[in-house]
């Protein structure tokens, strides 16, 4: 059993190697007959040249007689000329022209008599009004090159010159192993320990898009026999094969050692961050990718060592997708020894395009569904400061960028109604909303970086919200304060408060599991004030130190029993079925910067939020008082 | 029998009009729910919440041992703690958190003694180093809103939220029914008369490209009764129905009746060429599109009101795609009466644009394989000079036209050649050729329209080709001369030479039918040098105004039995199985400016007439000398 040490190859270096060695294993695009008309948008793999012409015979272009032009010479409007019935023929548009004749006059231009003769006043030339052979296509002509795309037109252009079938490149069969004894096919009820089977999906749509045609195969266990069994049929039955590893350190070497006996490995580790523990490898032609088994690392394992092969297999550039550059609003600390791919999401607040970090673990996919960019610090580099500006490969349009409202601040659910509702009213706007906490939305707004940010600042000695938080933040003015809601606060608790809860002070009681909210939340704010008003001391609250970053994943963890007692909104309570114990309402408003107030997708926004439609939603929800939602408080 | 005048309503009128009819009528998306693996590229018709938490349980994160984090407080370097077994337990990354566990510490972190327990020198914090549940998705978020497309990343987020199905608006259905007597399906090898029916993969695939999904029902003969009966039941199956009409007058008024019957008509006649005859119609909220016959005027009116339609159905705008300026570099004349479309192909020549207009029938479907752009030239406006900077719709990209070489002059089959085997040999390269005769082609040159230009033309007083005309057009020079082929002329003649062709003075006979040149051609130019030369009275030749513009639409004139002889190269006459009379071996030459000389694609260009490959695609047409092809013959 061969075993393969981790290298840390630099990412270009290994996709330029495994090209080449590819190359010379003789790794190319298979060719494949098809009809014509299944062709749009594959790729010629050789000339096409036209069967027949087209026209395929010479037919009149008007409505009118065809006769032979030299019966017609020395007509003129003093000596006309008659011809009797056999000298012509009457043809409509696209009727052939009968034998004998060879020009078509136009029924506007004779006159009929009832024996059936006709009169002309002027001569015909040859051939005039006559659609001629091979007008459109000559038989023998090139229709298409080699290896370009198939257009609608020339779909028809080629039925036109007889072609009925062409030979095109295949779509590359690429072969997808997931891998793992936990690894289960989607469902909405696994137990502890599953783990859903996505990546497939994943993959496969990514495939789709690149031109290339998914082969899963069914979940492998971590046995290296059936892994080494698996890999040796796909490979003998696709062009590419992925197998999806698991990301351990044992499973790993399954992977690697299996490639080997089955073929070839010519690196594995690759230093890039997520994604190292990629497998590069290979069965004669056919190339074998071991991806890792975090979907963030496999997508960008994919795209950067797997796109290139289909781009190769079709001969075009893999031109890594169009970049832009944009001013960081975080740093990004990043290793020296990687190359690091941190997702971003991306804005225009005013003219100026912003990239805000997203979660870099590369367990959550769903950071890349959010993304709008992918920012590459590459190796030896140890990160960017923010307000840098920094060169972004673009995942999202920016035309859909410079129509995004960019939300930074509070959390609340009540963000994705609004997005949803903006979105369906106008379906050119978006609405975009990273949760940072109330503090970190009032710093955005400073920094010109967000369109508007939800903020609930308790004053906590004139319990007043919000109002002493802006002028002293904004001393010099230039923002609005519009009211949103009010939302019921208070401790969510496991469903029939099984710890008896009744105050806040017993989230301090011995065994009892807290979870709390990030620095700078407005309920973390909330949540100190009311530990020094009831003199209860952090340290003795088991769990102070545990942060979620909105008021759902506080009650997911109090619903998924791994904590009693959080923090939030009565809405997320009521949405996971927890107890609440109600504490105090509070103001949560949004903060929008004056010189994007005039904007479509403000107006936008105040119209939503003035609507019934978001009225009926946000009381579905319950917890919430709507009292002029979208009216201005204060203008500062 | 209802019966409706043509009308001649301007598009935009005609559009908003039927939009707004439509949306009366109740046309809108359908929605359908599909398997969320299916989703790829889908638009989703509500929001989409997560079922679960993903992850649906706290997992460790690293490889290590679990614990509950009580246990470890106090432990230090001087104080390590150590713990028994049934105190922790081992984990790998992704394993569920055991039960009273709330924490990991790392493998590295831990000394592992004999008996099975570990020594700490550091507390762990609660939580540390798990992943908790709903880091990725929590259960009732919102991952989707409505209205959006669905990305490789969404489809891994849905599937780890528990979410197997969803609503995704349906793709529309849109009926294509052909109709008329002539019109035959598909085939290699129709009768004179026969139509092939091409125009229902034409709309399929454009169809397809929008999001729409094409129905085509059987040819429908030009029987008024048939043609209701299919358009009632295509209007009860499709979501849209075209209804593809012949061209003659008779047939439109079959069909605007027909849908009058089956429905309503809102215009019949809009005032585009081509398409004029189209018909707005619908049945409830069914449009109904009658389309005229011939491919062009299908395309735009099918670009220019149904994908409007489809459009609406997602909700999207329909912006006409990506427009440009350009320079035109020929006159384009149109009527005031109709917004007119003209086909254009594109071209950088250095850094400026240039559009030349391609031929305007609307039966050359072709041409609109060959069009870069579409130049839309405005209703009452009668046309644009050459040289006008004009607007052009972009239906190639930009990028494409920067690596294209352009080749305008002298036609020679050989160019289609070329054009294949550069782009076989640099994917990124394209060649476009255009067929203006030698003459064109040296204006073209002097223009800065051209990277190259085929020319044949013979000096008659010194029987030198090529060189006294350059000398005459680029008096001050700035253009190399590289040599090509050298290629046989003659006389084309039917198979078997049934007339006994003997000598270039016999095409003069009584009742030969000649096919001509177009004039500025270098063929033209010797013709009339030999009429001249042999004393051929040019009005004695039956078909002298006939005009082709290349070598093989010459040939196959004369191989269809419509002409009997016609000048031009041994290659053409081959290819469609002529009888040939050789007259002289000409230089075609390629002409090439001094700025373009020096750049990538006119190095390839060099390279490739210096190639073998070129040299037996070559001798495998016949009739060509090569005798050091892409060697410069003299820089002026």
């Amino acid at each position: 059993m061969a075993f393969t040490y981790l290298t840390n190859v630099p990412l270009e270096q290994a996709r330029k190697e495994f090209l080449r060695t590819l190359d010379e294993q003789g790794f190319a695009a298979r060719t494949e007959r098809i009809r014509v008309q299944d062709a749009f948008g594959r790729i010629t793999a050789s000339a096409v040249y036209a069967h027949i012409n087209a026209p395929h015979y010479a037919c009149s272009a008007m409505d009118g007689v065809a006769l032979y032009a030299g019966n017609s010479f020395g007509a003129t409007e003093t000596t006309p000329v008659t011809l009797k019935p056999g000298q012509f023929a009457v043809v409509d548009t696209g009727d052939p022209i009968p034998d004998g004749c060879d020009a078509v006059i136009m029924v506007e231009d004779l006159v009929k008599h009832d024996d059936g003769s006709i009169t002309i006043h002027a001569p015909a030339a040859p051939w005039q009004h006559v659609r001629q052979i091979g007008e459109d296509v000559c038989a023998g002509e090139m229709i298409l090159p080699s290896f370009v795309e198939v257009t609608p037109a020339a779909i028809g252009a080629m039925i036109a010159g007889g072609v009925l079938e062409l030979e095109v490149l295949a779509k590359p069969v690429v072969g997808i192993i997931p891998t793992g004894d936990e690894i289960v096919p989607p469902c909405a009820d696994p137990r502890p320990g599953d783990i859903l089977e996505f990546n497939s999906s994943i993959f496969s749509a990514m495939l789709a898009f690149w031109g290339a045609e998914a082969k899963t195969y069914p979940i492998v266990p971590d046995r290296y026999d059936e892994i080494r069994d698996m890999l040796q049929k796909a490979a003998s039955e696709c062009d590419v094969v992925i197998l999806n590893a698991g990301s351990s350190a044992g499973r790993d070497d399954y992977a690697a050692a299996a490639v080997a006996e089955v073929g070839a490995v010519l690196y594995h580790g690759i230093a890039i961050k997520p994604g190292k523990p990629a497998i590069l490898g290979y069965k004669g032609a056919v190339p074998i990718l071991g991806v890792p088994g975090y979907p963030v690392s496999g997508i960008i394992v994919i795209d950067e060592l797997l796109r290139p092969l289909i781009g190769r297999w079709y001969g075009r550039e893999s031109d890594g997708g169009s970049r832009t550059r944009a001013k960081l609003t975080r740093p990004v600390v990043s290793g020296l020894k990687y190359q690091e791919y941190v997702r971003v999401r991306m804005g225009y607040v005013g003219d100026e395009l912003t990239a805000s970090p997203l979660p870099r673990g590369s367990g959550v996919v769903s950071s890349f569904m959010k993304a709008d960019g992918l920012l590459e610090v590459p190796q030896g580099t140890e990160g960017y400061t923010a307000g840098e500006e920094v060169r972004v490969r673009l995942l999202t349009e920016k035309q859909k960028l410079r129509n995004t409202l960019v939300v930074i601040g509070s959390h609340d659910p009540l963000l994705d109604e609004l997005a949803d509702l903006i979105h369906r009213e106008d379906r050119r706007l978006y609405l975009s909303s990273t949760h940072v906490g109330s503090m970190g939305g009032i710093m955005a707004v400073r920094r010109g970086e967000a369109h508007a940010a939800g903020i609930h600042l308790l004053d906590t000695e004139t319990g007043e919200y919000n109002l002493s938080y802006i002028r002293r933040y904004f001393p010099h003015g230039g923002v609005y304060l519009v009211r949103c809601v009010g939302r019921q606060q208070g401790l969510m608790l496991q469903k029939g408060n099984p710890l008896d809860i009744r105050a806040f002070a017993d989230i301090a009681r011995d065994g009892l599991r807290y979870v709390n909210r990030q620095k700078g939340s407005g309920t973390r704010v909330l949540m100190d004030f009311l530990c020094d008003r009831y003199g209860v001391e952090r340290d003795g609250i088991y769990g102070y130190e545990r942060e979620e970053a909105t008021h759902n994943s506080v009650a997911v963890q109090i619903a998924g029993d791994s904590a009693d007692a959080g923090m939030g909104i009565y809405s997320a309570a009521a949405l996971y079925g927890l107890d609440f114990l109600p504490i105090c309402v509070e103001e949560y408003d949004l903060l929008i910067p004056e010189k994007v107030w005039d904007t479509g997708p403000v107006r936008q926004l105040i119209r939503t939020l003035k609507s019934g439609e978001f009225r009926s939603r946000i009381e579905a929800m319950g917890g919430y008082t709507l009292d002029g939602p979208g009216e201005i408080i204060a203008k500062f």
